[in-house]
């Protein structure tokens, strides 16, 4: 056994009368500020403190190649992953964009892409050069999807020794919507249909293609999959399985996890499958326009913060949502109280 | 006629095609930006550019008082507009920590509270002390209401002069979801139950007595409003005037407009009747929760960016949902086209 399960606490409670207190007094009619207010006071819970901080706010994007990308899912050639990968290196793509504008730090990860990486930028711990097709065999051995889950793990320790208060992770990997939608169909025990969709644009036609061979490919590994690490490793791929291993430390570490969209959701479904405590230290930062994301939300119990129609993966929804965080954060650390202010509270 | 109507120019499609392209060819499946894809597009034909700008956001909080309140329709006492006057001037409100934290300058404009204020940072231009208690008598005169407009509209040619490419609007005025209420009922052709709401919060009781005396109002006044600047005398109110000729002038300098919740979209109901035109410059930020927003944002055609359940005023939607524009231009401005980042296209 490769990988040792982080030991998550369920989230300590014990300051939610003072933080609830504490919004109560603000200079605003009780209940006023909505979502921000049950935001402020779960970070406070995660930070355990009634004056939580946004620090050094961090993205992980993890890169990976996929066998299955090989059967014809995918309007875009598998090539596209690794030209991705220099994107983000080059300072080129949405996330990088978002990332600046928001003040986030940006981390790029090989967690197995086909090429080999000469990107100096590049955190370079590729578990092989991508995965198996599982159309036809396992997308990994259950030893590659231990390492990745650890390799994943470490990454975010390493972040959480820096001083990020939060974080959140993306993704790049033609393909890697087929091995979302497995995952989240053998999981959430849910038939294929509800779980597979257009991923970067497929037509009609390209996603009954993609349906059908992804039907054919459950049905193959009918009998795989006895535990949650086994489902992963048959499905794939490299960069869900260090997401999920990220997620694991995060919540061990304390952080605040800002979940993206469908691929990381599905990560954090692994995550949540092996340790269900990890699901009190996530903010859902989107709702993805993704056909399954919806009903994967619904099964995490999770109503995200933005509905903006992306589609891009990369952490762009994790990126976009991290100004609501700061914005709960700034509202409990910096508004007055009726007290402070002389402000009359309600006459009833 | 004090006030003259501000020439306001349909928006400029001529670079619609050239931004469609520009967007088109960015490292990302068409259209995975969702609702930042058209948000760009409507920024750029706004500022006639396929790069635009955010330059010097601003937020005009306008505070009024309403003779209604003094008829009982909010749980807050009068008092408290001016007191949170103090409030903004002190940096204690919801509106100054969002503010803060995303970069956005921010006026206070006096527009008519009940006290004389000594507060050297509001911009003190009251065109009385309050309004009149429309159940009784008309909200203020023609004359007032065209002062209100052309103040409003003056005030934000100030900041077009400096150079603000995007600006929003908050009001604080207890017992101005009563004048909003009556104005979109009146303007909108809609029951009255329609348009009431909880404002700061009334119970059940306080929700049935407000819509009984507003009944009345309405019915006493059924015969007012020839025209649309005699109803918004009629159901005032001082701040709500003031708007609606800030989002007049706005328009017509060209500026990107951020609408707020349930007052901000009433004081825009007023400007757009004026002159339809306005619309176009118009993004909506958040639905509020109270009760009315919604079935005005169905009247005015509008699908806001944030739903957060905010019902606080202040121009805080607006506030919170700048960094979305922010994050539109810089995907437009600052991203790799497909060529430039050596990306493959789609395959099909």
């Amino acid at each position: 056994m490769i990988f040792s399960l982080p030991v998550i606490a369920p989230l300590d409670r014990s300051l939610e009368t003072a933080l609830l207190d504490k919004i109560a007094h603000k200079t605003k009619p009780p209940g006023s500020l909505g979502r921000l207010e049950s935001l402020a006071l779960q970070i406070g819970l995660i930070q355990h403190s009634v004056s939580p901080q946004i620090e050094r706010p961090v993205i992980l994007v993890f890169a990976g190649d996929h066998g299955i990308a090989q059967a014809g899912v995918s309007p875009y050639p598998q090539a596209v992953t690794v030209q991705m990968v220099a994107n983000f290196v080059a300072g080129g793509a949405a996330i990088n964009a978002f990332c600046g504008i928001a003040g986030i730090a940006l981390e790029v990860i090989n967690a197995g892409v086909v090429a080999d990486l000469h990107e100096g930028a590049v955190i370079d711990m590729p578990i092989a050069r991508g995965t198996r097709n599982f159309a036809l065999e396992p997308a990994m051995t259950r030893a590659q999807a231990e390492q990745a889950l650890a390799a994943g793990a470490a990454r975010v320790r390493h972040h959480a020794a820096q001083g990020s208060t939060v974080i959140g992770f993306g993704e790049m990997g033609i393909g890697n919507t087929s091995s979302a939608a497995c995952l989240m169909s053998r999981l959430c025990h849910l038939p294929l249909a509800h779980c597979v969709g257009r991923g970067t644009g497929l037509d009609d036609a390209g996603l009954a293609r993609k349906q059908a061979i992804l039907e054919v490919a459950l049905a193959r590994h009918e009998d795989a999959g006895a535990d949650t690490i086994a489902t992963l490793a048959c499905f794939g791929g490299f960069e869900i399985a260090m997401m999920a291993g990220a997620f694991l430390a995060a919540a061990q570490a304390r952080m605040t996890i800002l979940v993206d969209g469908f691929i990381a959701s599905t990560a954090l479904l692994v995550a949540v499958s092996l340790a269900p405590a990890v699901r009190d230290y996530c903010v859902f930062a989107h709702q993805s326009d993704e056909a399954g994301h919806r009903k994967l939300l619904d099964f995490l119990g999770a109503e995200p913060l933005l509905a903006l129609g992306l589609r891009l993966g990369e952490g762009t929804g994790a990126a976009l949502a991290l100004p609501l965080l700061r914005a709960a954060t700034a509202f409990l650390n910096e508004m007055a109280s009726f007290g402070e202010a002389g402000v009359s509270d309600r006459a009833d």
